[in-house]
């Protein structure tokens, strides 16, 4: 009977994503299938690594369950004699391990925030479609220039996964600049651990390709191949979506092909606590502050060296305290920070206060104030001030 | 008699200054001893390269005049069993002669932005502390190697000049990463040309360090010795200026040591013509439009990938053409583009109107939309949207 029936949780019984993993339910869905979830952003702040079973999920197709004795990673292309077929086994053993922290964020994290200034497309992440990982592997410089590619040769390295259209067998795919796969400063990694363990099937078990400092959209799971080329990658997802646009531009005047593919992502930071719309209680004392606490990132490796947070609309700002992650090399700091301050609320304050932070990064680029002069089509790249509001009662 | 005084145009006829070079008339000076002085900002874009009499200077000291048969470049430090010490000719024919487009930009260009929130201590620079020139030279990483200096070894390395305190004979003087002087793709250079010739006295004759897509103040001209070191350079420029804070941050608060010394520079543009507050003449037709022209760069070699106009205080905006600069290399684009933009008046337009542009790099970072947010006590990093003001005659 109708009554009886009940709103399924984990992977559908049947279909092409019957054989998706099961997943915490503590994860906020966003969509099913292909799965879709974001840590819940109250969550962030509390750990340095983010644990894996509250990493936020990105899938655009069903989880391919793979088979770790018959695995083969492809390596081929541009300078490669004799294309490489490695096995799991091989990547372990015949390549130096390498470990990074590394912060992955997705294109469209904050995306609803631009949706309240017009509609876009896509999936409405609220802040969680971020986190950070210890990941292990081989260097991926390394694999390439075992297998004989020179960066005088390529501009491109592609990066295809196992993850496939289940109507077309069209594989999920991107495309990396040459000079990052292959900077022995730039920390790419064919992964097959996080956090210490094997990856989990959502983060891409058996590989995946990190590369610090770049749009989740190219840190490719479940690799299947890497080929270096003089050109960029074809796919849809590298041509013809993951780019920024101007605000009046729309889906009827869009050419994907005047902008670039989205790489190193700009700086970010967020309020994880308090929640937004709290309902603080308020101190008896003189003075009542609010102790809020975030995190902050910017891509390229470029550190967050300020993080600075207002009560007043702006008018006074106070410097957080980085409380993790402020030791990282210059230009190698791919992990965020985590930050904490107190702020005094203002004296005029009214039940409900706004409250504000905003990020610097090591090139001293800022955050936008506004959503408006950001606003794109597709929803990608929402990095203005943070803002929640919380309420105090009336004494 | 009174009456016949003349203020000096060129250099003190004595004192410590009276041996700086006879400069341009074209140049706007902001201050004479030591000389500070930029191009004016309507002749910004009417050369990919600017000429070099018309090239910013930002002089902290007097002009030194050197021999280039007795001018020697010492290199030592950390990991230097025997320093260098090489001529001029050594410089040119002992290393690979290398080029390099690059901009440079002071750090506190369009300081008089911030000045209108609240006063900030500083040349009042306007919008012309920037300028691109080719510039040739030996690597600095050449060098560096051929002294035995290894990458694993240092943190930084200092740059120091021949200028200094005629009272206490300080020198001038900085340090960049030594990953950015090492790198490859770091561009870093011991330039003795600038376009094709021969550096002039006012920007380093015969030898200035030329570290791409990093603040001016690194560049150092004039140099004297480059040292291989653990440590950052302690000079003043470098610990105790040339740094960012937050707006909240006065006189009585800043302590220098809690943000990190600005190297790359952040995104920024700026609308060279039509100049502010023109009078534009009205066409006849229906429809009145604009053509405004400017420069945008971004530090780090992060290409600026748009420029957006807008003359309706960003309801609507206006992707500029780039007319120059679009093609240079992912995350080495040293140099500015230059940009042209027709665009719409409103129909409800005042006599006066605002123009804007913004403009977004490579790691899709943008400008802030306002100054209020940037503000610091030092002047610096002033990269918000440039506005400027157009009047329209009546009809
Ligand atoms: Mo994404
Ligand atoms: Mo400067």
């Amino acid at each position: 009977a109708e009554r009886n029936k009940v709103i399924q949780q984990g992977p559908p019984n049947s279909g092409p994503y019957a054989s998706d993993p099961q997943r915490s339910p503590v994860l906020k869905v966003n969509t099913q299938t292909p799965f879709n979830a974001e840590t819940p952003s109250v969550l962030l702040a509390e750990n340095f690594a983010t644990p894996n079973d509250i990493f936020y999920v990105r899938n655009h197709l069903p989880v391919p369950r793979v088979n770790p004795e018959s695995y083969r990673l492809e390596v081929k292309g541009e300078g490669v004699k004799t294309p490489l077929s490695l096995s799991l086994e091989d990547l372990k053993t015949e390549f130096p391990r390498h470990t990074v922290t590394a912060t992955i964020q997705c294109a469209g994290n904050r995306r609803v925030e631009l949706n309240r200034v017009k509609p876009v497309r896509g999936i409405p992440w609220t802040g969680g479609a971020i986190g950070t990982a210890e990941w292990s592997g081989a260097r991926l410089r390394d694999v390439l220039l075992h297998a004989g590619v020179r960066e005088d040769k390529i501009e491109h390295v592609h990066l295809e996964g196992l993850d496939n259209n289940p109507l077309t067998g069209e594989r999920y795919g991107g495309s990396i600049p040459a000079s990052k796969a292959l900077s022995p400063s730039g920390d790419c990694l064919l992964a097959y651990e996080m956090n210490g363990v094997d990856i989990p099937p959502d983060h891409g078990y058996p590989v995946r390709a990190i590369v610090p400092g770049v749009v989740g959209a190219r840190n490719v799971k479940w690799l299947a191949s890497v080929v270096a080329s003089k050109d960029e990658y074809s796919g849809f997802w590298q041509k013809n979506d993951y780019k920024g646009f101007s605000p009046s531009t729309d889906w009827n005047n869009v050419d994907f092909s005047t902008a670039p593919a989205i790489q190193e992502l700009p700086v970010t930071s967020f309020i994880t606590s308090p929640a937004d719309e709290s309902i603080l209680t308020e101190s008896s004392g003189e003075t009542s502050e609010v102790t809020l606490r975030g995190i902050a990132w910017s891509g390229g490796g470029r550190g967050v060296v300020r993080v600075d947070v207002s009560a007043d609309g702006g008018s006074s700002w106070h410097t957080a305290e980085i409380i993790a992650g402020a030791d990282q090399p210059y230009n190698r700091a791919w992990a965020w920070v985590l930050w904490e301050t107190s702020v005094p609320l203002p004296e005029s304050r009214e039940g409900r206060v706004e409250l504000v932070c905003k990020a610097v990064d090591r090139s001293y680029n800022v955050q936008p104030e506004s959503t408006g002069p950001i606003w794109n089509l597709r929803g990608c790249l929402s990095n203005a001030w943070h803002r929640i509001h919380v309420h105090i009662p009336k004494q």
